[in-house]
């Protein structure tokens, strides 16, 4: 029998299951060309799978590992012709997009969170003047300020801690940990990770001078998070000196990024592990930033940008650009840099050879 | 009628503010030239306000944006000169520092932090052998051991741990989630935000032999932070190996910063954004240190220093010096290399070009 | 009288311990060569050190040091030859490893660090079916959910979450505001510091196209941490998509270091602050990587590498190799690569200046 969220079978280590290629063709609403009984019982890549194994096959790429991979079944986005299968012993699935459906398999056996019930936990600390829905569920040890709003189905896993007057939006979810500042708000259907941080004061001081020491700016603004954004573990978003650091809908941020005080990120922005955000940057709808980049303070990034892992920007990505390195240039442009840079040491030895031999004069000591 | 800290009206999302150009004035003791009845409710940059905002003009540069702004009124440094104002519908508040009239409004407007009341949450844990002065708050869920002293005005947010024999000084504030580790020390009127670990052992080992694995060097040593710290959300402050790790009086460390074991950071020093110290570095007072900067271990920086966000110092830098760059070098041949790298790939070209011309036995493949 | 574990007279500030001579050379079975009666108070390095001060020589550069050193007392390695000694006012203790003595002398005097008694702490939430093993420690605040199992020895010092299903080993510690997820694994004899988060979800997501936003990918896997790891302050490692994400046996894993879905780190491993480890990224047993290395998704590093601060590993790095710069190449060509690079602008003045020259037709702002 086909197991689901609320009947699996799952095993605590891995995400396994049992299911039979017909019901799994049923689940995906898939046409089903091989063997209907073979029975699943975990995904895997198609490289590392084994008998029992269901991968995807999303492109011709994958299609030609088939033959020689142990994996039972497959889903196969139609259109991908698939040699050497074996109908008799195997199974591939086709449907309009092999990774959707592998979404939809995983939505359906992937283990039900553990969540404290509806309600507010006896060790939670909740100002009598927050607002607390009744179908919220506070966990143990979280404190909400006064004149929070915790909206319905709202889940405080535990010792989170939500400021005075701070919002947040219909069945978003934290994690233990996740620190919301006072006056912040994030929106609906939200997921954030453990010990994330929203809404510490933003890093704005004067230096110091002859006459008085480094002095602090009172950081007044707040942060805003729009709907279905996902922010990782140990991320930090600080608060603007005054106004709003805002994080569009859709946006998913990966864990340890700091964004710093007056960023304004789009909607559907991807950020990935690590990326630093300086202050006061901006970056457009669609774009996607890699894993450690920086972005100097004041830096503008257009919509649909793509900037690789490790680059730093300096001030401005126009729209579309597709850009990486130190600092971030045109893709093309700093391939070229690179791969010169890679033979530098040589190149510089054969130009000065070359050099003295032309010219009596050059002297590569000057 | 001025709002202040104790009869704000200050709205949930934005820390605006409603008060008239005269009151203003006379909060930051300037000199008025234009309409005293105005109503400004928001502080905002010259060039993002809109009829009813505050901005200030610190130089040249801002004074030039005035008659383009939407802006109401203006605190303005004297001596600048403002060309373009209107004396019948705007307002000019001339003080002797824009910067620091704009602090004294930002501190009377902010809006009041939570925190918890005098005295110890029933929540919290606190040993029986822990001092804590009758003025110092500790909130729900937060842990003090055995021999730590709190001081008078010390305000554990939420969920802190101090540990065994640490010290809070005075008036300091730690916000959620916050841990500082058994023996460390923070001073008097410091700020750290949360989840911030001070105090987590120095990472230290032996490593690996044919006759041993890995091996952990006990880190028995501790932290010392100075008076008038403020430290970033998720940054992480490690113990000594033995000795201390110390950071400074009045420096402020950005979020996400790692000083490892045994760093000596001074006095006045500014980390900003996901900056890393390695062991036992050390940092001169007053030095300036942008994001993402790498210090390798044993790196030595002199006082009066400025690192561009970026940087990876290798070992040195001297008092006073300006460096940016992999590895850090001083500015001015930092820039001339930068620039020189990014037309690299077509400077190789150009150069190959013509030295095949030149020399008929030179070869670009050697 | 000789202080130990049990009855130190450790000063709050600097783990300082008062220890003759001659009971030093008992402690670490060593050979004594010098005044026994000499009171020794702290460790300190070879420079740093005072009167009372035990240090420690583990070669010829330290030993060179001796004659000038104001330390009373040295381990030595055997066979290391000592210059300058005068064994009536200062004391040698010749051991077959200085190091290793040093250890023994830090675990004999090492403050026992601050934790709960063996039992459940009134403030913790522990789920009725969950395991804990008697002898394991619940501090305040902490949280036990259901299915979770908990060893013999262990200590959640405080505010910790554990998972429903996790599994942690025995002995193991998890300082305040750790988060192990559901269905992790923690081994034995693990160290894991303050505010690291375990298990929270892999970055997955499919990017967006013109018919849907982009999509989460449920992450349904888990993570397994091996025995004798030790984990920095607010690290994190995330669930895998699928199946699991393992750090090996007797790893060291720094702060903020973050280890993406799906990576397998081998044994022995040491990771330093702050690295980042793309999804599906591999790391073969013994190799050291610094701080700040960013491995990009799906990179693989083989057994006995080692990998300098600050590199970017973009694809393959083989067994046994020594690695450094951006992208990650060979030391020797790295440093010659980055030797050249230090002085490009110099050299491309002269080479152009050389070719202007040579070639009147040469032109370099072609």
């Amino acid at each position: 029998m086909m197991t689901t969220d609320s009947e699996q079978s799952t095993s605590p280590e891995s995400g396994s299951v049992s299911i039979r290629a017909d019901e799994l063709a049923g689940l995906v609403e898939g046409r089903l060309v091989g063997n209907p009984e073979l029975i699943l019982t975990e995904l895997a890549s198609i490289e590392d799978g084994s008998p029992g194994s269901l991968t995807f096959i999303r492109s011709k790429n994958f299609a030609n590992l088939w033959s020689d991979s142990s994996c039972s079944a497959a889903l196969v986005t139609q259109g991908v012709d698939v040699p050497g299968h074996d109908p008799e012993t195997r199974a591939l699935i086709f449907v309009p997009d092999a990774d959707i459906a592998v979404i939809k398999i995983l939505e359906a056996i992937k283990p039900k969170p553990s969540a404290p019930g509806v309600g507010i936990h006896p060790s939670a600390t909740v100002h009598p003047d927050a607002q607390i829905h009744p179908e919220a569920s506070i966990g143990p040890g979280c404190v909400v300020c006064q004149g929070a709003a915790i909206a319905s189905g709202v889940v405080l896993v535990a010792n989170a801690y939500i400021g005075q007057d701070a919002q947040i939006g219909q069945d978003t979810i934290l994690h233990p940990g996740v620190v919301v500042g006072d006056r912040c708000v994030v929106g609906d259907r939200g997921l954030i990770f453990a010990n994330c941080v929203i809404g510490a004061d933003g890093f704005g001081f004067l230096t110091a001078t002859k006459d008085r020491p480094v002095t602090k700016v009172p950081q007044i603004g707040t942060v805003e998070i729009g709907d279905d954004v996902e922010i990782g573990a140990c991320s930090t978003i600080d608060r603007a000196k005054f106004g709003v650091t805002r994080v569009g809908h859709r946006t998913k941020v990966d864990n340890q990024v700091h964004i710093a005080h007056n960023c304004i990120v789009g909607n559907d922005v991807l950020l990935c592990g690590r990326t630093t955000l300086g202050g006061s940057s901006t970056i457009g709808d669609r774009t996607m930033i890699g894993g450690a980049v920086v972005l100097n303070d004041q830096a503008t990034v257009g919509e649909d940008v793509k900037i690789a892992g490790g680059a730093i920007v300096l001030d401005e990505i126009p729209r579309g650009e597709t850009v990486l390195g130190v600092p971030a240039m045109p893709a093309r442009t700093a391939l070229a840099n690179a791969a010169a840079s890679r033979n530098l040491a040589k190149f510089c030895r054969r130009v000065e050879k070359t050099l003295k031999k032309l010219d009596p004069d050059y002297n590569n000591s000057s």
